[in-house]
């Protein structure tokens, strides 16, 4: 950035993978090309927890010495992704950050994923806080090599910095796992429709009770070019705009019909 | 239900709140009305896990020996309402449910509530599974009267019997925490737009670290008259048609106008 253009940005990097998961590192040194960047990851992996946030026990933070990709602070969070963003943004950043970033997430947060996942889960809370915000994920679950994904990173950060997004908005950005020479460029996609066809395998523990690993097979349900899915299938990085609000807007006036009052 | 129209429905209940909470045992008790019921529900309260699961450790059911309002099973399950939900139409229920409802929670599910939501949870992974829902929640943290709920609940879930949903619908229902004859009618709302206003008490433990706590001020930013939050403050009964597609569609145009591949 051109020192004449004022400040530069201040952007807080998180996570689900945790603050000790090599997707956050890459990240973050992406993300010091651009601005003044603090980390506020959980501690612990927090795969799957969705938009939880910790309302019935204490949050902490402990500063981590992490030297982590030239970032200015970092912190390890006893909480989840969504408690990261707000206890960042209410309590450990000097102030509000212009960008918020969270991944990069090993394995695909395309289709239905994205309900479980607590990477897309910081942006939402980002989001939701008034703040631009972008998950980013490697659609690799044995991911090591985060090459392209750091600049795909950065190149959609500093479109997010220049254009701003719209109150409510954020963007999730899925990379095919390819070296960046293979990627064939950005497409804007919707959430494709799919299911997990789930099963639970049950075993019996030493004291011969039951208990159930819960596993699953992806299932694309949708045909559509323009989806999520689509995009990373056919080589290229795949760019959602997503928002919070869940009316099913189609619907409201065929429910009005059913004579709630009669 | 007329023995003439075939077998009882199969209804699955669940909740957020745990397998223990009054609400629930309201909720199985309106329902064993309409048809055969199990319940399968966290032990724990598992409020604002939002729709987490569990995939890093097994989930545990434990029959309860609970004598629930004449449910024909009660489970107690190790997990989250998302997982409650899967456990049981895969494993647990002799066979797919007709319906599935969740609460009756206590405290209200309305507006930006819904994101972190383990009552709204249950009912949409219901819908993502293919299986009709609701969820059902009475807007007062203090409920102890559980009885105009119940009927408003029948009245849903008969409803919902009677009509079918379109796939990947739900329905989100709040009631407002007054005696039956002085609920003025039930309206269809969509989600309100509000925010929290979090801040984070900060103490100190024995030891001499920090921790926090999350606490905040909810602000409705809505002025529009079918909100979910208008509905109940207005005396009635609100029922917001959900679905769990993210992709902010409005803004799929704007957003590929970015340049992209320049």
């Amino acid at each position: 950035m051109d020192s004449n253009h004022g400040p530069r940005p201040l952007i807080l990097v998180s996570n689900d993978d945790g603050v000790n998961a090599p997707g956050i590192a890459a990240l973050t040194e992406a993300m010091v090309r651009l601005g003044d960047v603090y980390v506020v990851a959980p501690l612990l992996e927090q795969s799957a927890v969705g938009h939880a946030i910790t309302l019935r026990d204490p949050v902490r933070a402990f500063p981590v010495d992490a030297n982590m990709g030239r970032a200015t602070r970092v912190y390890g969070v006893q909480g989840t992704p969504a408690d990261c963003v707000k206890l960042a943004i209410r309590e450990l950043l000097p102030r509000e950050p212009d960008l918020v970033v969270s991944g990069i997430n090993r394995g695909a947060n395309t289709a239905l994923n994205v309900i479980y996942s607590g990477t897309v889960s910081a942006a939402t809370e980002a989001a939701i806080l008034g703040i631009d915000a972008a998950a980013v994920s490697l659609c690799d679950w044995d991911a090591h090599d985060y090459e392209a994904s750091q600049e795909i990173a950065f190149t959609v950060a500093e479109k997010v910095l220049e254009q701003g997004l719209p109150p409510g908005i954020l963007l999730n950005v899925n990379i095919p796992p390819l070296p960046l020479s293979s990627i064939k460029g950005m497409l804007v996609t919707r959430q494709a429709h799919s299911r997990w066809q789930e099963s639970f395998d049950q075993r019996v523990d030493p004291n011969n009770r039951p208990y159930y690993w819960m596993t699953g097979t992806f299932v694309n349900l949708d045909e559509g070019q323009n989806t999520d899915i689509a995009a990373v299938q056919s080589g290229h990085v795949s760019v959602t705009p997503m928002h919070y609000d869940l009316t099913a807007h189609d619907f409201l006036a065929p429910l009005s019909e059913w004579n709630w009052n009669r």
